[in-house]
């Protein structure tokens, strides 16, 4: 992933926007935002996005999403108290399989501190066999979805 | 600690508020926030303020509370993404000490789902030996003093 | 609880013991373990046990046990990458309820760092409402159980 | 990443092991361990080689490493209390910078269940500017890469 590109990413090349509050044991020793901590971010907007424009219901519905494979580029530190907005685009969607792109912002800055993302495989809820998305899901997701002209 | 009267605590019963998101992480396996998790805003809460309205800088300042007790008592549960109001109050300010009470709120919801706190001892940042308080984070926590006139 | 007492506990006052490793992102930015993991600690012991000597299933069990209240007083830090041993006793063991005790370890030393513990409401794993433990988590846990003679 | 590569490493692939167990609250509401938990693993494998064996000190060292960037692929679902073994190597290593590749194998199955890394920049800690690391670091660095010849 070229990171020049991901850094030059600003709000509005997100479509669905959450503002998030960091943590005290978000920082580390290192008194910033622990690494780790941008995966949790990642999962809470793709999971609020999920349950409340998509009508997922984790424990009931007959699919659900399991991540496969996620990464992140960071590109300036956060540190508690800071408030931020978590940004969420699609940049792929398939039948059984989504890819999520989140910048993640603090607040009163236009650049992005990080940039991640990660793919969900819908699998059925008890089987955990592959299986197709729910229409209401990929509804919602073709919503998010970011058709790229070039820039990327 | 008599559960019924902390059962019976409102927001107006604290001083100071913050609204809090959920994390997808914060649900175990019970589908309800863990326990653990109350520990977590309770730092949050208490921090921020420090850090907001008492001029506290946890990299710099010479003297840091550090937690030598905590309790929660949990009466209802709560679940992501449920966004919370999380309230804070002093119970007990000493001169080096001081406990904080933490109601938990489900916004929309009259009725903590949990009050919980803990009891901070101010140390010096470097030896970690016990000192008094500055004066700036003792007003700052006087303005949060609940004096109590019966109800507890 | 009177912390002194709980100060004088030592490893062979507790019926079950596991090692654990800290993590990374367990110490705060005051470089120690902060607060909240403890409880962490307790719920990985207490399930632990629950799942490997008493049967339990968390996805499958009728009943299962919530966390209705907790409580944890610190003695001295640790810090990752210490290595702990986490103690557990049972202190009050009723039909539907017990009520657990941890002592933290570091590694090498004799003092608990810190002792805490938490009370199970065993409640049927759909209604939730409360419910008698069954009997094969009541014998596990009463192998745990302390007969308290005195000391504390 | 060829994700067919990975899935075939093995723990003779890498340099340094250590066991750890997982905990309850890594496990999220799906009953799996959550894909953030991976990230902090990965933090403290490295970060507790970077201490026991390059003589890395985190509050005192002038020069530490901060995370530029992070990815993970997961191939077979880890559960508590399942017990792990993470396993670290090196795949680059620079003058101010190193990247590692862990392994997560589950106690007693051949096949990673998952297998991602970060990439380290050193930075002065009082500054935060990029910097060599230290000769003892690069050391210990050097005797986990892996030369490749081949298979990658």
């Amino acid at each position: 992933m070229p990171q020049n590109d991901l850094k030059a990413l600003r709000r509005m090349d997100f479509e669905y926007t959450l503002p998030y509050r960091t943590r005290w044991s978000d920082n580390d020793q290192y008194s910033h935002i622990n690494n780790s901590i941008y995966y949790h971010l990642f999962d809470s907007i793709v999971n609020t996005y999920l349950i409340e424009s998509c009508g997922q219901e984790p424990q009931k519905s007959p699919s659900i999403g399991l991540v496969v494979s996620s990464w992140c580029e960071f590109f300036a530190p956060l540190s508690f108290p800071d408030i931020l907005d978590l940004c969420l685009c699609v940049k792929k969607l398939g039948k059984s399989s989504v890819t999520y792109e989140i910048g993640v912002f603090k607040q009163g800055s236009d650049s992005p501190a990080a940039v991640g993302g990660y793919t969900h495989v819908f699998v059925d809820s008890q089987s955990r066999q592959s299986t197709v998305m729910s229409p209401a899901v990929r509804r919602g997701l073709e919503a998010l979805l970011v058709t790229v002209t070039g820039k990327l």
